[in-house]
């Protein structure tokens, strides 16, 4: 059993802020957030996966497989969008990096041949990171 | 004579779009830049100032100075902004990396107690900056 | 159930020694660092807590009171300071990484609204950090 | 129960290439990686072991002592050397992260003493790991 | 005036070995590097160029175009390749990091448009790297 | 002509402190360095050599020997030190990153066989550093 560890990056905009609650209980809870033009960041991902290795091969998923899938479901979605406005899962949820470590999750999830999917973890600044490991 | 860099981050939005042009100009020239909803990024600021040491403090600069100035005249005004939106200077010319090396230097020269301004430069992205010195 | 990181940095001096033994013996196990006139690093430290997003605001923990809590608790006790000398803990055992790791999970366990500390990890260098789960 | 990591590096070429198989289906499964001629990486190794707190030390392993094995043990059998050409478990699998992520294990194991080994993580790429925790 | 810079990464293997020197003389000039295996590297390239910024576009380069041509130029024929035995340069003079440099500076040199090339800076290794400005 | 920079790190404690000031002076205009009981930092060191390649060798400079001349004219005496009460240069200024420049531009001047020195570059913390060229 071993774990295999991809990253990929995209830029994004997003804001927070919850429809029912007026301004200012936004601006309390969300700060400099709730700016409804958008800010944005470089997003950093890292997708691990789990496996055996496969003896011939000494993979444990193919790499470049594991690259398309991450760039075919997440990247080419999320890169150069702004979240709250283009990228479905964030009409109904406000896109933190937690909630958009769980979206890559769902995302990703079931399409990763020969491997299991075991992390997802999600930099939105260098210094601040979520990481989501499925139900369980 | 030394040289004295410091570093700062603000995460911001933008957008590259020419009004003059049709959409698919703006689509040629700026490619995925031109959605106008606006993508972001974690931007790094360093401003290099150049002077003497003072022969009792050890300091070309007062640190905590030039934290504050860079603060005040840059991070305030960008940070958690749209910047073709939200900043003067980007209503008239693209907010590129070029242009925001520009932008800040303008903010920043004559501003520094005791030293010259002597480099600005910009990171959108860990793998492209750029650097300005003023006009000369 | 998520992860959620933040990072936090602090600069202090430490050394290792131990009054019963000699000097030769504090030599021979710690090596330079039994220079008892100290030296000093760049730690970095990076705080994990667990525990379920909320539906509404799509956070783990509120970021800014997760931010105060590591800064009130850890970084304005530890930064620009003497751990042997000025910090309490390390009055009776060495400030190493592993034992600043425990210290710092000491001063946070029970301090952060709303989740669960999960882990504390201490840089001393960027080449050397211990992790710390609690007692379990 | 406290973990300590240290890093290192080396810099190494290697190659995939099975020969039972066909020039073309080397080609197609390992891509650029099936050049004879090899290519090369700096790849970063952090070793993560396991145990308790010496109470006098503040240690979970001596330092030295640790840095030392992994030198002794991998970094001066792998550093700049041809992998697949030279490393005696690499005959019969591929210098693959993930092999090299058992080898290491393989190679470290039982050999540092007062700690437990509990992770390897090998870095081919800054944007590519693997880890290993043994069987279990 | 305005400086743009941009990186680029390839992985590729070499060594140093003077046909004309005894097996000795290598070893003492060259070290490790004389090992005729191959040895390799995750090499960083950064190619600055200068200009003016377009008024209209803001760019002083068009990034797109930069990055293809660092690509076809340098990085398709460096990547996963033996620098010595694959790549004509490097047929003649050793594959150091300073003859890289000036290697990739003579591949961009005028194929730029709209921009003069100012500066090419190669890492071997995150604390090695040679920067060329060209003849001057 | 190329220029050739080689890295390496130190740590060390220091303080900020004037002995004709008042607690009080020292306090505002070094804040938290003003603590004689000293802080410290992780250092990082660029030494950038100047010259010609030797068309045999590729090399501007014997790397081997610039990394001992650095070994020996500095790191072994800055590494795990109290600057101000340890080393010589640091008894009469303050050890800020300036004079730290400063005080290994000296050290390494004239020392390195074959190869200029252009710079030297001193970072305190990851967004702090000097340059120094020499005097000019």
């Amino acid at each position: 059993m071993i774990l295999l560890t991809r990253k990929a990056e995209f830029s994004a905009s997003h804001y927070y802020w919850i429809d029912a609650w007026t301004e200012g209980e936004n601006q309390r809870v969300f700060g400099k957030c709730a700016n409804r033009n958008g800010h944005g960041h470089n997003y950093t991902l890292e997708v691990t996966v789990k496996g055996e290795i496969d003896p011939k091969t000494g993979f444990v998923v193919d790499l470049k497989e594991l690259k398309d899938v991450m760039e075919r479901e997440v990247v080419s979605v999320y890169d150069h969008r702004h979240l709250n406005l283009e990228v479905p899962e964030f009409k109904t949820v406000q896109p933190t990096t937690e909630n958009i470590a769980v979206a890559v999750w769902k995302r990703l999830e079931g399409k990763i041949a020969g491997a299991r999917l075991h992390r997802v973890r999600v930099y939105e600044m260098p210094d601040l990171f979520a990481d989501y490991y499925g139900e369980r």
